[in-house]
């Protein structure tokens, strides 16, 4: 903060108090969190310089040994700003020059840049962020899974521009949700292994002169490899935007679900039951019970989709460069998307934990709409071989009467079909009432479908254990990938002790 | 939180603990700090109930002074949550109850319902924040306006599609972003006008059968009128939207001032310096100046103007009902965008009263472009007599030339002008070098432009003269504002005296 | 289009193909449905020229005999390019230089440049698309309005979090959507009004050393006023911004109305019927009636809001300057935000007027959720003489018991309500089972609410009365506006024969 | 379009003009152009429907010579809707009744509907779109890579935050875009990956009873899987979503690449050239050279970001249910992103293709601005024995001073170094100003850099290599699915004839 350059130890002390009020103190806030991150790349970047050379042994012990005491020393807690300093980075990088000396303290600088370390520590971030929705994501499958499996055989009603539609199962739904989420751990997982590349080495943006090694210090952070360009290290975006969107459209997902239970937990529809623990009541309106979970699910599946679009807008028209744009305050801003699926997440997962399907309500609205109407008349071709037109023909008018007399699928037990089967084809049909009455009934309906990913039960049941298969693999990945933070962890102490 | 009704003093007992965490304790932290709204809201409405004869009057006094002890008891400074209620509005109650008793207590909520309460606690809280905005935004607005009138002779090179264009004065300029903001300032105050009608009253959605007087409620608590329809006040939300649409295109406004501000203080253009408080250095790189301010402001309008998006997200395809979506969580997420422009704002105001133009740099960047070519080629036509197309040819040629051989506008003084003029009209020109230099001067273009809304001095001046007194007249409704907020506030205490 | 400077006619002959293609192109397909504007801003510009002497009567009379002279040799309709030259602009000079001569032709861009034409011409063609979008909306609203005034006394249920709240009018519905009507036609009213500013005259960026007479020409064409600073007449893009924000309002109140009726016409609500030209059919469900136009409503209106947040970011991080991103890409872009609004308005309006609200189901789901236990309990306040809280207790336990046996709020007909009575406040009630059924019934709780905004029937005509009045007004100055416009076109026929 | 039920031939007869005009008019402009896809599945299903029996053979080519029949009698080009007949759908069913009976023409209908007809159209035509887009970003992809081969050893100046950072060439930033583009390859593709799943067979939503072959359908439709869950392939819009972010992020990409050519290409910084054929003049400023197809990129990517976002926002809130909100409208309003990109690709292609690096201007604003002054920094360090303290200390003093006095780079050959290295050291440097000049050189700290990803000419030589690889297997599985989805077509021909 020195007007014509900047020989003096690089502070905030020239800075306007306009600046330090409204930038250098919320980014010195943001920062507070990440010293971890700040101190693991000192010291990765220490031991490498030891192992390659760049730096004596003994003065990488002794910086070491420097990072090691300014942790005691620091002080972050308490403090609200970098004091004299721009930042965090010039204030470790000052009581390392009161625990080392300025000349040695200096040369933990070799071959590297406030560029290449921020990048790398927001990647660091995203990467942790992005690993607990991973996870957060993973246990939400595992319920829904769970609970497809246990009512694979409960009856719904399912809908399609509103209205009813056809009878399938719970589990049948939950399957295709199920199918959804590992759709979206797919994509979560493809942005996490872009994310998996370590900026360290590039420097300012265009590496260094010093015989560094960019890999050694990759592999001591726990990344799978380096990123190569130095100048896209700096520059490039998209990785962070992929993140966000992959994240955006796992909000999508649930929101649209939210529009479901929404809908099923009307008192009119009545197909599903909130659970107690998460309904409200009114203050004057005495016979409410309002599901309000699913409201506020919705609401913050909405805000976290805004927080991750609010991402993606600050990075529109910035140039492919070094830019404030992708850094701080919007890396900053990115997490709030993250606080709303650590919110999100569990309390979806809770709900549907608690959610109870009406059976009776799921009855009474399949028979009142003639919803197994589609089933019998494809029955009617199969069993009266009468055509597909002819069979849809009949159903059509049967439906039409049965719903506008208030009789329903029941209706289908009097003397309507006879009437109108004889008006269309010219005979009474063969079937009788019971016989018609089964064909009717949501079960058989369901029984019949066991085409690819239909209700029926051996198909459903292929089907999850499909996706069973696939969400253990995605889970075996996750667990992975903390194994190897884990080792990495500890191959960074064991390389520093090494020195 | 009761599964089939709320009998029992309606609270969070019962709540499911992922309930409790992602959606109450939030919402209570939220709460929290707009608890003088209620109060206000409270008394507001005791009064009225007593002076409609709802409530006879010594029953009010003794609410309003129950109202008046549990401001001491209910230290919200410490709670993170409610207790065993949902809600702040419960807790209140509970207090207020220990207060007065149950049945007084009960007797508060005649006429009322949280939905008004909280549609119009909403509105409070956007006020003030819009007001808030409005101020900053009249701050930045005058200071503008101070510094066109400084400048208004300072000359600048105005650039159209990035490249120079024709000189202009930084006073011109800086005018043209004032009537930009002061269309900001007209668009923020027509929202708050719209946001300025109160809702209590509308109770759960249909008003109620009790004699209230929503507009003496309105008056107490500084509304300008009463929200007309009940339903509306519970469903509507485009004053809410309006509000943030108005917000957002300030964001956008600021931006765009923005880029242009990065591209003049860069090194080769320099046409402005950034003051020395708002630039910082590179670790590595020593002769780095970054004017970070910059790129900062432009980041930070930008996630401003992500976080007003947001809050319109959340309302999309929403019920026109009363919803979540509308409340609490999008209320708290639409604050953010504030709260950037209180880091935005007066950082802009600041920045602007330190930068400087460089003079010598517009002249160099102006003479070596040509950009005063126009005025040049149009002289010619008064001057020469000759066409407006020939005279532009001319312009064309000398222009080419001119850049091409590196001598810019210098070169008129040179033997090129001569050789053009005979080739394009067939005769030597009848202006002398001296004329042309005097025509090609930036000073000549600006004074000759003495058109409504051009840069010459006198158009200028008349321009600033409009601009400050629509300033004045924004900045006298703002103060009425604040005068009547101020009344409002009083009559409540005068109200509840008098009952 | 040429390389180091512009001497020869300017021309696309130097395009490259890629450019021609993807920028060329498309730009002439959108200019030419504008040539109307680009000739009234020719004799406009050219009558000022004219009575400021600028120009010489007898050439300003041969050059706007050339320019109706071309009007009939520019055959637009068959091109799909504009030839040699860049674009609509050059194609009429050339035109004109072939009717008038290159001098006299070259003479008429005295004064301005394309800058100011276009962003006249944006301009002209966005007042037009937002007076047709004001129009509609308010036919919209009439519909709306006459609907209200209709169906005053027919019940709904209304609903809150989804579920049954309390019953209302259809007319009271009606009128709160009329309100944000209301709005949203103020709201795109001040659009206009600030877009009603001409920018002619501010030619390139500076105005121009020529005596023009911006006020003139903005008079002829039909502006309420000049837009003062020249270069926020290029440069700035608020009120553009403004204009699709206020659309984008809009969209989003269509949006969420449409959400309530697809929830009204949904199969176990049918609070409301779909007219049958509205309805489509499934092909292979027999029993399906879909009200489909809903659905595309709330589509084609995210679709419509989509359109306008394009626009705005396109312009987001552009330079506060003259560039492309405002212009003709953009404002084509926008465009289908009105093309949207010209599809949805209109349907919507249809669809309202033929929809009907269903009596039957009405009372049903009134009567089954205990929707008017709130006017119960307040009653017993008033009629028992007991406490608010102790009647709202009873209203609790009441509606959760009567709901849960599946009675409805008939069930007040019968023991239960004595029971209860005598559960919470230890005596019989006064009140028999007949006066009960009479203060449940929705009927009563609408009577009694005759507040402000209220459903009861004066409260209600009251509004609607103010709602037609305020429709009036602005019916009004759409007229004054559509003369106006058609006055300016006259006066500019009579200037130009008075040249 | 009929009340109750749809027994006779459903079509779009009582349809409310409205409804015509807003909704089925559009529908059908855009289903019309893609028939061919409406043919391809009926002949594929036909083809099941016969090999799995539930079809005899001898009706199956009835059945598919019919299909043959109306692609000559359909006639879709002239019309302007489908008559009578809602959609496209409806209107091929009626005229396949006519080539070959009502009775058969149903039965091509078993076991399927138009929800899943629909919904693998849509899929066949993101499909296209995609591989499309793939296309031309590979061949961006090869430009780019090509390009960067040729410029490998051309310096270009770098910039952070807007300001000379470190010289580079021209390749390695280009091998940086070109790591972008590889990975916006990698996520297009995944992209196009989940989307290759067939939703064929779900029928409505439930799959159907007749024994029908999935896996069959989708192979004869060139798909590589069947889409499983039934529910989903309805209902779910991840995949949708996902292919538009993925686009939206190549838009962002793009978007930021123009803002570096825009301030490279401008004036004062002229460190690169815009081809001729690129490049516009003004109307009026005779000096003007406007690089407008960068503007134009610029916006195009803004614009086609919009209507991926538009795309998302359509989704957003809606069930997850079969539902129009992911239907035509949405599909075609997400074309325009399509369409977009194949305007903006091949004009990047062929401008990056013309664009030239000025190397004077690069040297000038090099040296200037000092930007080799980090590796003379760092050199000292290695080469003077002193401390990298020490070492930054006097680059920034040099730094400032030279770039003060406007001497830059080139100040290193006078007396000013030895006054600094005195001042900060105590002693006078070892080098002397020619070993310095050389140091100072902007090809000295390239070829210095010959880390991993840096710009010395065999590290960039490997980075070119492997992402020359990197895209040779892009483009050799764009041309695997161009020949599998010829492969497909041909089968489909031989499966039908072999019925």
């Amino acid at each position: 903060m020195v007007a014509d350059g900047p020989v003096p130890p690089p502070g905030a002390a020239g800075a306007a108090p306009a600046y330090r009020e409204a930038v250098l103190g919320p980014l010195f806030a943001a920062q507070k969190g990440h010293n971890g991150h700040y101190r693991a790349i000192d010291r990765a970047h220490a031991v490498m310089l030891a192992e390659t050379g760049i730096l004596p042994r003994p003065e990488a012990r002794r910086l070491l040994a420097g990072l090691d005491a300014i942790e005691t020393t620091l002080q972050l807690d308490g403090r609200s700003d970098a004091g004299g300093f721009e930042d965090l980075f010039f204030l470790r990088e000052d009581a390392l020059r009161g625990a080392v000396g300025a000349d040695l303290a200096g040369r933990l600088h070799t071959g590297r840049s406030r560029n290449d370390i921020e990048a790398t520590i927001f990647r660091m971030q995203l990467k942790a962020r992005l690993s607990a929705a991973i996870a957060m994501t993973s246990d939400l499958a595992g319920t829904v899974l769970r609970l497809a499996r246990r009512e694979a055989a409960t009856l719904i009603l399912a809908y399609t521009h509103g209205q009813p539609a056809q009878p399938t199962t719970y589990g049948h739904y939950l399957a295709a949700f199920a199918e959804v989420l590992l759709r979206d751990l797919a994509r979560l997982d493809r942005a996490l292994d872009d994310l998996d590349a370590c900026p360290m080495g590039a420097a300012a943006i265009t590496t260094t002169g010093f015989p560094i090694s960019r890999e050694r210090v990759a592999t001591l952070l726990g990344f799978a490899r380096v990123q190569e360009n130095s100048y896209g290290c700096i520059a490039a975006v998209d990785q962070l935007a992929a993140a966000y969107s992959a994240l955006a459209i796992l909000f999508l997902n649930i929101g649209r679900l939210t529009q479901d239970l929404a809908f099923w937990t009307s008192f009119e529809v009545g197909q599903a039951r909130a659970p107690d623990g998460f309904v409200q009541i009114s203050s004057i309106m005495p016979q409410k019970r309002n599901p309000l979970a699913v409201e506020h699910l919705r609401t913050m599946a909405s805000l976290g989709g805004g927080h991750c679009a609010t991402v993606l807008h600050a990075l529109h028209n910035t140039p492919f460069a070094d830019m404030v744009d992708a850094e701080g305050p919007t890396q900053s801003a990115g997490h709030a998307a993250f606080d709303m699926a650590a919110r999100v997440m569990p309390l979806l997962t809770a709900f549907l934990g608690g959610m109870t399907i009406n059976a009776d309500r799921v009855r009474a609205n399949t028979d009142a709409s003639c919803a197994t109407m589609t089933e019998v008349a494809d029955s009617l071709v199969r069993l009266e071989g009468i055509s597909f037109r002819e069979a849809h023909e009949i159903g059509s008018l049967l439906a039409r009467r049965l719903v506008a007399d208030g009789s329903g699928i029941a209706g289908l037990g009097g003397p309507l079909v006879a009437a109108v089967f004889m008006e269309v084809i010219g005979r009474a049909p063969r079937l009788g009432p019971d016989e018609l009455a089964r064909l009717a009934a949501a079960e058989h309906g369901i029984a019949v479908r066991e085409r690819t990913g239909g209700p029926a039960p051996a198909s459903l049941a292929a089907s999850l254990d499909a996706l069973g298969s696939a969400l253990a693999l995605r889970q075996d990945s996750l667990a992975r990938r903390a194994q190897s933070a884990a080792h990495a962890a500890g191959s960074l102490d064991a390389a520093a002790a090494a020195v």
